[in-house]
């Protein structure tokens, strides 16, 4: 059986960000990322922090662990990472979810290509802004975005904004793919930040601030601005 | 020409809930309403105390003041109330937004059916629970989802949960109307409150309860749970 590298596993909760913000939803986090964005808000997945909590799991071990913690109260299943598009393997967790009948949601920045994108049913590609530090393969997301242009299910891009440089790469991100779902997101880099009042009130604070270059600017107007849900509601906390 | 009683235009700035929560977008606030739901966020629309605000504009009137305050920087309209749905002469509105092809989102609670409602993107119904004081005509609601059924634009149902019992409330609806995308949000009844720190935390911790609420329930998977972004970002401030 083909194993996938899985970090956590959590939920029911809500899913804090995207196209499906407020959704009820589980979380399976897959460990390994391509990718070292300066901000990463989730680094233990892939600087190895967190080793010793990554499990190799199949499909029905994955299955079984969402159905103990959720029981029949769900019906949605976020995969998140790192970055789960490096796992070919996922492909035979996608299908058991769907014979149980999940919606299933997933993120990736686009830097790879599976076959099993098809199968998700609302799909966010976030590539990643100039503050990431990380370089956007375009030629690979043109690849993506042209493949995924007839898709049955929901696909969005989402750009996570720090700063103007990060919005001028939002928008040229939005203008190369205009008819694509566009969302963009405060960025949070106070990940060690432990005061949750201190931290809620400056998300806030940058939503503001997003929300008024987008106002401003007459190139995004089909667009949405969204905070990170959970953060304004956990913190930094892990597992909710 | 028909007349349609405007309380205010603003914008562009974003939808703050429901179903396009952070789309960019203009508002314009019809007054008049057919409810006095008990905790109504914008009673002024029909209490009298700003009947000095009202004018009687023309769908011309309107687009041209949309213009003036957005330029070309909105493709999105928000109409909302007060309660839109009560006046028929909106056609005329809806069908010169539709011409410059404008997007329309408009919410009303669902006890008044108008014709023009089959021109509306983003229609938004959102039947008031019991700590509203007033009560749902379910025949009515019933003629309006059959109607909707077939509906070429999107269609959601939005429930606004203070307690236990409105949020029993809630199941009761999204049961009724299993098939229909639907979202809870987190009430605010502190409407006088102006220390904007106080609320929002008070809103943080209502949307937490709210969401382990969603969690607990095995009748509430395919659901949603989203706060007021305005309301967390400008709190109780009108024309923001
Ligand atoms: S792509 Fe995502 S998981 Fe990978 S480093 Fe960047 S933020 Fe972290
Ligand atoms: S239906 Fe809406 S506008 Fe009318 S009283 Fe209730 S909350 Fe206020």
């Amino acid at each position: 059986m083909e194993r996938i590298p899985v970090i956590e596993i959590f939920g029911p909760t809500i899913q804090g960000e995207g196209m499906v913000i407020g959704q009820k939803t589980m979380f399976v986090r897959t460990a390994g990322c391509d990718y070292r964005c300066r901000w990463c808000d989730s680094s233990f997945t892939w600087d190895g922090s967190a080793k010793d909590e990554i499990k190799q799991m199949t499909a029905e071990d994955i299955w079984q662990q969402l159905k103990q913690l959720g029981g029949d109260r769900f019906n949605h299943v976020t995969i998140s990472g790192g970055n789960p598009a490096l796992l070919k393997s996922l492909h035979a967790l996608i299908s058991l979810l769907k014979q149980h009948r999940m919606r299933i949601g997933l993120e990736t920045q686009g830097s790879v290509w599976q076959d099993w994108f098809y199968d998700i049913d609302d799909f966010t590609i976030s590539p990643k802004p100039p503050s990431s530090n990380m370089e956007t393969n375009f030629a690979m997301l043109d690849t993506i975005m042209d493949r995924l242009a007839s898709h049955r299910g929901q696909v969005s891009i989402k750009v996570v904004v720090f700063n103007d440089e990060d919005f001028a790469y939002a928008k040229h991100v939005h203008q190369r793919y205009p008819t694509v779902p566009f969302y963009v997101q405060v960025g949070n880099d106070d990940i060690h930040e432990g005061d949750d009042v201190t931290l809620r009130l400056k998300l806030l604070q940058k939503l503001e601030w997003l929300v008024e270059q987008v106002v401003q600017s007459n190139e995004m107007n089909d667009v949405r601005v969204l905070p990170q849900l959970h953060t304004l509601l956990w913190g930094n906390r892990r597992g909710v």
